[in-house]
């Protein structure tokens, strides 16, 4: 029979921590090391792009279409067919994206250098001049993304995320009142951690962001879960570069994306996709930069994915060794936390993650906790600004890379930490 | 018989001026579309790695030497096999080696950016903090050193190449006298466009200038051609780093190289190599950037080249196919030029340019005539900074690309409008 914490007597919180002790005792004995913390593919899923090299990916030659030998120097914006690939992922024209390097973070953190160190509109729009610059982060977020402001010195501003994205109310009324504010983070389908799409009301909104910002404000749409459904009924996001343009705010939106959880981590294609303007100060930064990205590499992605319904029919495969794994997390969290009061969390139908708020000021504890049992976690704060969850309440599993019994085994771990801590907090009070 | 061109009286000039203009005419009527612009690999050096894909390199899976899956994120200094191959390429400990993406050119921005922005040596470091930044630069070189620079902001400074390296007479002075020179580009081995190779003496002076430099002077050493040998008697570059290392001076130099010119241009892979100093400060900016290299390319590069022997062997099957290119030149130069008092050029023994100096103020004119008759040759000013050459005199010949009908045709015209553009100027005295 489940009971809720704040119903339990002293007698019984005493003798469930007994009983979760012995059961944590036990964990500590059997000498785990398992890691929940990084949103990294498991090895059945990167054996699905393994043809890359030696299929489809392999015959053909190195010519593109248009008659390119991939295997020399030149073409700053990548290969026509992966730049229509990434259009498509991105639902924008292919003259509007660049196809880049094996990371999308990379494009990220250099369209942010550009535009604070020389400006996104090139010359005299640098961010730097106007003295402190300041970017709407909604929390909890995804750490890489802060780590690129912090690394700036660009000030966050936490904003709460809701069902329906960030908090819109929220996010206008500081656009309004600080004209510091040049940008805001967006991760608008299966929102790493959270697992929110953002709604139609969310992404009109965005669209009508940049008439209410100056006109150097950026949303950094980092839409890295486009095509990670677990199922086949997936929530639709709506295309928030069209929002965009029917508010005649095409300026105000950069897009990202890449093949990283689609066919190699980190040894993919990115995309970058934005309005002439945008994208032309970018390319004036890349082109001191580089000579190019890899385009060999950029041709194979395009032979085996084709095109966004062979992605689709690729994502397929990875949602069905997915799916078993994300039904567990929820399985384990409901079997032992649900009705208990000690806490809430993600039921994703996407993306990579399973967010976990605990009981306010017990994150961190439940962290350690499981870290002294051999079940690493990502350390709390982590989708905080800063690394400061100012409730520390937030834990992101990530789910993807242990195999199912590893996965079994950090879940019944971390549920006994997490009962324990709350328990023994509850004696505490 | 052959007369120097200020031996000619004003009949010969008119009668030899007559001779060129019918030949120019001829090979402007042919129609000709011949480019001698950028050192790009031809498709036959390029297929000499085409088995990266399906050879050796398929084979054994994506498991690295320690286990890592290059299929998946991880491991901002590059895959230890890579920075193995990087230190012997660099003569370096691997330690002191990080292995990149696909473009060094990347590395020398992202290098050079960090060092401008946040300090080469950490915090305190930054050389925006000191005002102006000067920079030296031998000229004639690379164009795209130059274009970094300007990037950043970076004033430039032109040093004398000689037979030797960059003059280091004249470096030393700079060094000593103006504390606002921060760095030096080089190229020490088969210098792009002259071809020198820095003798011995140079490299123990480079060595000592950390000596006589601030703390945060640097070397920017871009040993593109490390391994371009044309002949099998090539000459020797002395140890930069150990030179370094024998006056304690290891922080003032970083050293780079890539693939691009030994497998794929733009798709290999790229070194930086540096003392613990340097490379810790650009980790730290490293680390905000990327999710690290695209290790699977590693991997391939590894396997298909193995090690220092490996890569010669694999240079080797190059020269064979520069050889004949290079002789060419060489040939229509001396057939038409020698001893004409038109130019001077050089005679490379590696490396990827022949470096051709017209009399004062031609340079730009035989480049444009040559042009008009469908020879594209590098802009005029290229191989100086901001695109000026002081004496309009030197043009870079790339004669890597082209086959050798293309090539010996390109110089045919070349070889014509040097000599009308000489004489006519002479006419005009």
């Amino acid at each position: 029979m489940t009971v809720t914490l704040d119903r339990l007597t002293k007698e019984e919180l005493l003798a469930l921590g007994r009983e979760l002790n012995d059961q944590y005792g036990q964990f500590r004995e059997a000498g785990l090391a398992l890691d929940l913390t990084r949103g990294k593919p498991s090895p059945s899923q990167l054996a699905l792009s393994d043809t890359l090299d030696t299929g489809d990916g392999g015959s053909g030659g190195f010519i593109a279409a248009d008659g390119i030998d991939t295997r020399n120097y030149g073409g700053l914006d990548g290969l026509a067919e992966a730049r229509a690939l990434g259009a498509e992922l991105l639902g924008v024209r292919p003259d509007e994206v660049i196809a880049g390097g094996n990371s999308s973070l990379t494009l990220m953190y250099l369209y942010l250098l550009n535009a604070w160190l020389y400006g996104p509109a090139g010359s005299g729009s640098a961010w730097r001049d106007g003295g402190t610059t300041r970017f709407l982060c909604p929390v909890p977020g995804y750490d890489r993304h802060f780590s690129i402001l912090e690394d700036l010195g660009i000030e966050m501003v936490n904003v709460r995320m809701t069902a329906d994205g960030p908090d819109m109310d929220q996010v206008e009324s500081l656009v309004r009142d600080d004209p510091a504010v040049k940008g805001l983070w967006c991760v608008p389908k299966y929102s790493n951690p959270g697992g929110e799409t953002y709604s139609d009301s969310t992404v009109e909104r965005l669209g009508r962001l940049g008439t209410i910002a100056g006109p150097h404000f950026r949303i950094m749409c980092d839409n890295a879960y486009a095509v990670h459904d677990l199922d086949d009924t997936p929530p639709q996001l709506e295309n928030i570069m069209d929002a965009c343009r029917a508010q005649g705010t095409d300026d105000s939106l950069v897009l990202f994306a890449s093949t990283s959880k689609v066919t190699r981590a980190g040894a993919g294609i990115s995309f970058m996709a934005g309005s002439p303007v945008n994208l032309g100060a970018f390319r004036s930064r890349l082109q001191a930069l580089t000579i190019g990205p890899d385009k060999v590499t950029q041709l194979r992605h395009v032979r085996f994915l084709r095109d966004l319904d062979g992605v689709r029919a690729h994502m397929r495969k990875h949602a069905a060794i997915l799916r078993p794994k994300f039904d567990l997390v929820q399985r384990r969290l409901s079997e032992a936390l649900d009705g208990k009061g000690m806490g809430r969390w993600s039921a994703p139908r996407g993306g990579y993650f399973v967010s976990f708020d605990a009981l306010p000021g017990l994150a961190g504890r439940i962290i350690s906790l499981a870290e002294d049992a051999g079940v690493k976690l990502t350390p709390a704060g982590a989708t905080f600004p800063y690394r400061r969850d100012p409730d520390d309440t937030n834990i992101r599993l990530a789910p993807t890379f242990p195999d199912l019994s590893d996965l079994d085994q950090a879940m019944r771990v971390f549920t006994v930490c997490v009962q324990l801590v709350s328990v023994t907090q509850r004696l505490a009070d």
